[in-house]
């Protein structure tokens, strides 16, 4: 089945926002199997609308709009589809009582113009909306499928979650097995040795399915295939998963789509441990990531940002003689990250200190590289493991990918700890 | 003049990268007053590029492709629009001995393939790649403008900032003034607030005209006029930041795209200012923000993250009834706030000291609502400011609302300080 996304709105035309809901649901169609051949933009303008309409319909099986159903004058796509289709819109009587008690619980009088988002074109299905209040659209005209879904990504992702995938797997993929998916999360490795590492699985394997699946700044696999239950297609997912664990068992933390840190929050949580941090280079990024985490305040309890040597001194207990002074270490080595680890973990009265100092740049410090950073892990009553990293980008690429390593050790020491 | 943008790449098809491509050439276009009135994306694949050619031709009067020009068999850019107009590909020498000189650099033997890089349209001037191999084309066919640049954005980017621009400057829009804007920036007020006071300058202005600008949490205002000199646009241009200035005096915080965590920056390193920081709901979010800014180590020493009350006791002296029994008014309040930035203060001996405490959620703490937040400035010799924010959204939300709240509090405080 060969689709196309039309996305509708002058503030994509105008670079006022990226159109990120095609990826969304370019996303989401290659998942359930469905070639996506072009996406369009188009701005609110009836006329273009139409012609990319006419042109779509010469090229696709599935039309996905997103975008131009609210309530103002500039909101065309489902008055442009119907024109197109020759049919005619009437007032879903669902969608009008979710518009008027919309404004009545909130002691507002409804303007008219709002009625316009409870229609719906003849002989469709209405998409109802669950995050706002413009219903969405499903319908079959002459072999090609239709489904209109809002602009806002929060209004459009549950609209295609809850009411669209479910319409399409009934109506338009009924002859086709339903697709299974797993995301396979991995750390400590970077993207093109990943590849590299599973090239011949990614070549050599048909069912399932393998993909490197490229996420900012993650490194993320997905596996599909498409089976006639969810036993049978989780039978071959998880031999897939096997396999691939068996190449790179030290990088694969997880089998659904969760970032590490949620991941060592929540293992920390179950498991009574707790942890505290020293960021020299990293200013706070570390223990933010932690803290983006709910439930994270039974795991964490604070930590310190020494910026300054003058701060390693006072807050840490760093030795003078680690950072001045011709044979000083200096802030950034081994025996500094070693001290504020250790020095964060007694102070906090943590299980585990962390600690990162580095070079991030733009400049280098003390005559060392921008991107050498040393990252230390302390426990109580055991050792603590140092390690540096040769980092490459900006000073932004490299406090995240001085986090991103942190995070990995903690979780390998978790792991090996059992 | 009537624009259609044509990125190419299955990748974007499959929704594994965002078409940010777009969203820049599409600013950059209205910035030069053409009017973008379609984006498509095609995949990899011959046939289907030569359709979106042919479709495009009809509608616009400038052609502009991002992708498809690098070595690979999929690259297919440069030959489906030679064969579209026509014309034949021939090697430019400069960009193929660009390629040549890049792998003799290296040591590395050139493979068969990289030649494509250098190829251009028979007829066109070449752009050539100063951030990588694949040289671009410029080319008018009749009355029609074509420009085929990188998909890689940092080689797009610059070679349509100093290659692919001047060439339509030169070419294409030679009959329209020089366009020249200028990015205010605003602090402190949200988006629709400003667009409601603003809303008779936005409407009633037409020379220099007026546009809000959504930018990820930021709230920006691009003014742009044609002009025949810089100096006769920049007239125009002040007098209107003048006139916006005085309907929202208190928010306009600079007239470049900066963020305000680097206006206070470099405010603060050149008065000789210096700052610290305690945080519990943003969890090193504030610190983490001001030390992304280059050259924060001469303003910035450390602070302290306090999740936990035991920290805010042990590591910043809260007194242990403001935050245990039943008449205590608790972590999330006016007088932890005051407290907590007035300990940071002394502890680090800072010019300045910023507190943040509240309820990021999800659930609520202390029976108080999510959203609730109070912010503290101590000064050295100087009084203390808490502020409470009632905020909305998710933990990600309030976070980042809470840090972008007193940014903007310290601003107005180094305002008023002078």
């Amino acid at each position: 089945m060969k689709a196309e996304i039309i996305a509708v709105g002058t503030e994509l035309l105008l670079g006022q926002i990226v159109n990120s809901n095609a990826q969304f649901l370019s996303v989401e169609l290659a998942a359930l199997g469905i070639d996506v051949y072009f996406q369009t933009v188009v701005g609110d303008n009836s006329s273009r609308l139409q012609q990319a309409i006419e042109i779509a319909k010469t090229r696709a099986d599935l039309i996905l709009f997103t975008g131009g159903i609210g309530p103002t004058e500039d909101d065309l796509t489902k008055d442009a589809l119907a024109a197109s289709l020759g049919r005619g819109l009437y007032l879903d009587p669902v969608a009008m009582s979710h518009v008027e008690r919309f404004f009545s619980e909130r002691g507002v009088s409804m303007t008219e113009n709002n009625r316009k988002q409870a229609l719906v074109i003849d002989d469709s299905t209405p998409l109802h909306n669950e995050s706002g209040l413009a219903v969405g659209v499903a319908l079959k005209d002459q072999n090609t499928y239709y489904v209109v879904l809002p602009g806002p990504p929060r209004e459009m992702k549950p609209m295609f979650a809850n009411k669209a995938k479910p319409w399409l797997l009934q109506h338009a993929l009924t002859e086709e097995m339903p697709l299974y998916s797993k995301m396979l999360k991995f750390a400590g490795i970077g993207e093109s040795l990943l590849e590299d590492k599973l090239i011949n699985l990614i070549h050599g394997q048909n069912d399932p399915t393998l993909a490197p699946y490229a996420k900012e700044g993650e490194v993320t696999v997905r596996i599909s295939t498409k089976a006639p239950s969810q036993n049978e297609a989780m039978a071959k997912l998880d031999a897939l998963q096997e396999k691939i664990r068996n190449i790179l068992p030290e990088h694969l933390y997880a089998d659904t789509d969760v970032p590490l840190e949620q991941v060592l929050v929540e293992w920390m949580a179950n498991a009574g441990i707790t942890v505290s941090c020293a960021e020299s280079c990293t200013g706070g990024m570390l223990m933010e990531s932690l803290t983006s985490i709910p439930g994270s305040s039974s795991v964490f309890q604070g930590g310190i940002v020494c910026y300054s040597n003058e701060m390693k001194m006072k807050l840490l207990n760093v030795p003078q003689n680690y950072l001045e002074g011709e044979e000083a270490p200096g802030a950034v080595s081994r025996e500094v990250a070693q001290a504020l680890a250790e020095q964060v973990r007694t102070i906090v009265d943590s299980d585990f200190g962390l600690s990162v100092t580095g070079v991030a740049g733009p400049g280098h410090s003390e005559r060392k590289p921008v991107g050498l950073v040393y990252i230390g892990i302390a426990e109580r009553n055991g050792r603590t493991d140092v390690f540096e990293l040769r980092l490459r980008g900006d000073r932004q690429n490299i406090r995240v990918n001085s986090v991103k390593a942190i995070l990995y050790r903690l979780w390998r020491r978790l792991v090996e700890r059992g």
